[in-house]
């Protein structure tokens, strides 16, 4: 008999747990991934904003999977999937055969149809993302320095963050840091209090998913740090040298999206029935509907939990549905899935932090540090907790971001930002 | 009395020396650099070989001058420098009068007249010079485990260094390290013993600028790591899959430059005699003839000691140089430069280094030793120090890299190489 190939599309927290519930089991595990690196993305705004190295907080997928025998890893980009023959296509013509296919690609930005936004208002997904937004807010606190034109210089210190989710406040609360506190004494022109750090959201209240309460504990926090809340004011326009929100125009070189995420194109190599943000509607059993080979989970899969509420895009619910898929797999039957909410954590600057794990709710610095300890624990890899853990101590001490390069892209001043 | 307004161009090892040594004189010190960071170049080809991060081996230059209150950085590039107006103009149009300037402007690589062979062989010498070179070593690997054809496959795991100083010989020890331990156990189609790295040198020796018996050390230790040496091979051609040396070909995807360079276009901006390099003809006390005012100093001056030899490329060379004019500026006299030189330092691989101290010659493990303490020492920077000694110390434990991201670039399988 030979053994099953289960095909895993995407090593994000989903594909990575499925491929390792496989560990044991008598099948040929095949992971296929465009980048080379499982990404913690939760701490990627940390890159973002100078705090942590890429390195840190991501880990060579092979590294990862180095005694998995049964398991290997593909570099490669997916061109489509054909469900008759059973194979993956990729980009440079090779063909992936599968007897069960998990499909876990994750979601990009969503600019809500207004795709020429992305110029001005980068999102941060990937490592290179982050360090392009990392390089625009460096070189907008430079060009602020030397910039002798106050409303000009005044533009160059004024930050805004699209979206109040928990990466939104996030950004926008480590940014306030940046800009205040962590770069105060490098510069000669420029004074801590000249910054402004704008977070704007469409709806009601910051951190949506959250219960109201904490929504309004965080955004107390938040604007602790110096940041000017929006909420209720979707965004009008987004320029090279402003936005415009509630009919105000507000001059900044430096917007950064964290408003919608749109699913990878799956359901169209699917062929699969997808929501409108492109999530394919599986099956209570993660399943693909109209055939019993293929799963979809993570960010790419929408399915709703037993009070219809559709399950959010966390690191949470990827993995446990990455396992699920495997446990399926190995036994052969289908399960339905379940979700086991431990709850949510959402930090704001550096000894803050709201949780909600249903009757526990906390906030201030002892969720700070609960946060922290979370986020080391389920980092991959021991040598990247230990530096992340060595990298927030020495941050925490000193007020210092250690990773301020600006790197990549065409020398600074020939840049338009 | 107006206080004396000194500019120094470039935030190198000379750059930074020539700054810092100015810090209790009364003048006001305009710091100019294309980089936002101060880097450590000599640690460089350990990013390339994914051993340590960028942000270990440099340092915002703002960071390091933050509490020199004389001082000031400028994140610019230089367009040009009027003698006459005594000012240095940057490309965005910024005008910076000067009365003493300090051009610390370093060196490029040079490819010996054939820039057609920059684009298949990068060279080392920023971080993006750097991340480009670890992102083709380790896109050869993976092309290298999905290429079924035996031939095409070997082409994927054959590494060429091209110049036998003590980067290049650093680089292709590093590349054997790299190949041949730290991935070993992560694919699972390439083994250790396939790959290959050439080391091609012109000259009749390695590390021509070390004693003959050093070198022959040196090439001993590498040839132990696997390392093919070529020397007194000129490269004759290089291509996109392949190289031609000693009238062979050798197919490759993955070639490294290490073999000339070219000093910064700063003879050209100053109107000054230079020599076959591009480095300026500089007087005794580092001045540029023709003017009191001007200084030339680190790799984008040319001065012989008093053997008649030039004065070697390498950080102290430089770091002496800036304090000297330093000096030289405080004490409003000319003074002529003598380099003190404490010797001769490379590495080769994990725990061999070739040490040339005058009478004091070494090598193997307490060189390396020696090596590693002086590396870690003059790092700048507290946290860095911290850091990479424990990526290191990780590094030789573990056989494990831990920065071996693929970043930067089009999506993997969209590329050539």
């Amino acid at each position: 008999m030979t053994r099953e190939r289960v095909v895993i599309v995407g090593a994000g927290f989903g594909g990575l747990a499925a491929a390792r519930g496989l560990a044991r089991a008598p099948v040929d595990v095949t992971l296929i991934d465009r980048c080379n690196h499982h990404l913690f993305q939760p701490l990627l705004y940390q890159v973002a904003t100078a705090g942590l190295s890429p390195a840190e907080i991501a880990a060579p997928i092979r590294s990862i999977l180095r005694d998995q025998k049964n398991a290997r890893v593909v570099l490669g980009n997916v061109a489509g999937i054909d469900r008759d023959a059973r194979q993956v296509r990729l980009e440079d013509a090779t063909v992936v055969p599968y007897d069960r296919l998990v499909v876990a690609t994750g979601a990009r930005h969503s600019y809500f149809g207004r795709d020429d936004w992305a110029r001005f208002a980068p999102g941060i997904k990937t490592i290179d993302d982050a360090t392009a937004v990392r390089r625009k807010v460096l070189l907008a606190l430079e060009h602020a320095e030397t910039e002798t034109d106050p409303a000009r210089r005044q533009a160059f210190l004024t930050f805004v963050v699209i979206g109040a989710g928990p990466t939104g406040v996030e950004m926008a609360g480590a940014i306030a840091e940046l800009a205040r506190r962590s770069v105060s004494r490098d510069f000669r022109s420029i004074t801590p209090h000249c910054s402004r750090v704008y977070l704007v959201e469409a709806a009601e209240r910051v951190l949506g998913a959250f219960p109201e309460q904490l929504s309004q504990k965080a955004r107390a926090a938040i604007e602790q740090l110096g940041v000017t809340v929006l909420t209720g004011n979707p965004v009008e326009a987004i320029a090279e040298d402003h936005i415009r929100v509630a009919g105000r125009e507000i001059p900044t070189h430096a917007v950064i999206w964290a408003a919608g995420v749109q699913a990878s194109p799956a359901a169209r190599w699917l062929d699969a029935e997808a929501d409108r943000s492109g999530r394919i509607l599986v099956r209570r059993d993660l399943g693909v509907p109209g055939t019993s080979r293929i799963y979809a989970i993570g960010d790419t899969a929408a399915l709703a939990d037993e009070h219809g509420r559709c399950l959010p895009g966390v690191a949470p619910v990827a993995k446990q549905q990455g396992k699920h898929v495997a446990r399926q797999i190995i036994e052969r039957r289908s399960i339905p899935f379940r979700y086991r909410d431990w709850g949510n954590l959402a930090t704001i600057g550096r000894h803050r932090a709201v949780i909600d794990m249903g009757r526990l709710r906390l906030s201030g610095a002892l969720a700070w540090l609960l946060w922290c300890t979370a986020h080391i624990f389920f980092l991959v890899g021991f040598r990247n907790r230990l530096s992340v853990g060595a990298c927030w101590l020495w941050n925490y001490l000193t007020f210092h971001r250690g990773a301020r390069l600006i790197t990549g892209g065409p020398t600074p001043t020939n840049q338009g930002e």
